[in-house]
């Protein structure tokens, strides 16, 4: 039998969206969010609880057939307590590979795919070592937690680690070297419980500040280039026994292509699926962890997303007025700087 | 300012796939509905209570910006009761109008539009002397409140008026001669408070039963006559004061086309527009009657709808397993015979 209740923690913009996209699939979405306000609101069932209430896990594993998550950052503990109760899609392994980024680089080099070079920063030296190796210039992040430019220091000379190692070291740290990149693509694959996958064409990532600003579908990038891109997404989703959606995010360096981050969810970067492709990535992240067949990731109109952040959804007017943008609001109350709020995507 | 929330009388599909069009474009849709589980239940804010139950009216009116609805036979004291205290769209005009054949049809013919030949029936004899007059055969209907099928009842020789007429005595009637056409297409045309029209290419329906079973979008028919039914559809849209959409049925018999019946709402052969077209046919409803301009209502994809009726529902897995079908199902529990319970759109 298939799933036919979807518990998700997490009641943001990936959740809402999961929703909206299981009302006409006659499926249904259970979130668990401790926001009493948020974007599933009114949208879907919300169990409204922190994820280390473990009594709010216990009614929300009751309800649900299947559990996922619209963040790979929630607490491996939570996912372990409810993958006792119910099955968990993407799996366990799959979320403590991409919690921390030395295990997910480490795994990538291990199936053949190149990633930044990075080394495991436990104390100053082990930095001052790595940015000298690096020559002089390189990227200290948390292994974990980071996300939108969040937990990075960039060191440019050998004489900043100090003040980068003070700013971040009560964390498990990661050095990575800088890459001179041309474009940031990125891949979603789907992929389902009897191993069949379905990928979307590469798409062509602009950030502003850290925060992804600008997608462009497809890539604007040769036939090789994005079949070597897809060969990539797809190995990866195979090689850790992926069941939901991942989206992988590569630099592309002439003709080659790094690997830079994994996140094993709907991912902004598709969320043009939803307006210019046969099957939208919710739908079809619905698919793969419900059992279902994949659908088809066709993009039939070229498009541009755009996220709408912070103070800019008060000016949405402007967006709805034009009749080949299709407009997506989060209903988040409090327009925080650099917030998500919306997004548009350009059609044709 | 535009309007923000949408009061729709009816808890319906077409309620149903109208709030979910509208969670993105930051509307909210709330529906008045005598059923406590119905298609929008957990898809919007509902308000279970008879349209006659004046308090409950009071309510909902109070909590939206703009009132409209479902269905034309919603009764025409609910929507006068209403439109004193918010404005309705489409009028209350439009919906007497379109409430009763007779005055549908007079309206269509005094703007110069074609339609069958009809008669006002007051008694048997009238209606002999119609059937007389319409060559020995007609279809006797009531002129309000029928819909897939019910309350019509076809005379194939003059003996047969007396049976049919003590069937619908009761009720309000019309005699209309038999057409005989080619296809049957429809045309959907949204118009806003400022007069701007944007009109959906015709669309080929097949009726199973009186019911319609499958839309064919476009509608295989020549240029010329494409162009001839949106003048039509535009045509009526203007002339009635449209602020809402409009679906047009029409019958193709040669060179001309003869309007059959008129819809002021979302229409079961737009659904197609979901995921075929740049605006959805919801949206557009949406967008015309909260004062936004009108979107794109370029097809992008060849579609074939087909509607799920009764039964039907439980084979719904066939659909689902399609990598090119768009499912949509409507949350109706019982199954009746004939029900629409969900419909498909195969893409290209």
């Amino acid at each position: 039998m298939n799933y036919k209740t979807i518990g998700i923690l997490g009641g943001g913009q990936l959740g809402r969206m999961t929703a909206l996209a299981a009302a006409p699939l006659d499926l249904k979405v259970i979130c668990l969010t401790p926001e009493s306000s948020s974007p599933t609101t009114g949208i879907c069932q919300n169990i409204i609880a922190d994820c280390s209430d473990y009594n709010a896990l216990d009614k929300f594993a009751d309800l649900v057939d299947i559990i996922s998550y619209e963040s790979e950052n929630i607490p491996l503990t939570t996912a372990e307590y409810l993958s006792d109760k119910k099955p968990i899609a993407p799996s366990i392994e799959v979320l403590k590979i991409c919690q921390n980024r030395l295990r997910e680089k480490t795994f990538i080099n291990n199936i053949g795919i190149k990633t930044a070079d990075f080394i495991d920063i436990k104390s100053l030296a082990d930095l001052q070592n790595g940015v000298a190796q690096f020559g002089g210039k390189a990227i200290l992040k948390t292994a974990e937690q980071g996300y939108d430019g969040k937990g990075q220091v960039k060191i440019n000379a050998p004489n900043e680690c100090e003040a980068a190692y003070n700013k971040l070291a009560d964390n498990k740290l990661i050095l990575e070297s800088i890459v001179v990149f041309e474009k940031e693509i990125s891949v979603i694959v789907a992929r389902n419980k009897s191993g069949d996958t379905a990928c979307y064409e590469p798409v062509e990532n602009i950030h502003e500040n850290h925060i992804l600003r600008q997608t462009i579908a497809p890539a604007q990038i040769s036939d090789d280039l994005s079949k070597k891109a897809k060969q990539i997404a797809i190995k990866i989703a195979d090689e850790i026994g992926l069941i939901g959606l991942i989206a992988v995010e590569m630099f592309v360096c002439g003709d080659d292509l790094l690997v830079n981050e994994l996140a094993p969810r709907p991912h902004n970067s598709g969320h043009y699926t939803i307006d210019a492709c046969i099957t939208s990535q919710f739908e079809q992240f619905l698919r793969a962890i419900t059992n279902l067949p994949l659908g088809n990731t066709a993009q039939h109109s070229k498009a541009e997303m755009i996220n709408i952040l912070g103070d800019e959804i008060h000016d949405i007017e402007q967006h709805l007025n034009q009749p080949n943008t299709k407009t997506h609001t989060y209903a988040k109350r409090e327009a925080r700087v650099g917030r998500k709020m919306g997004h548009v995507v350009k059609l044709g």
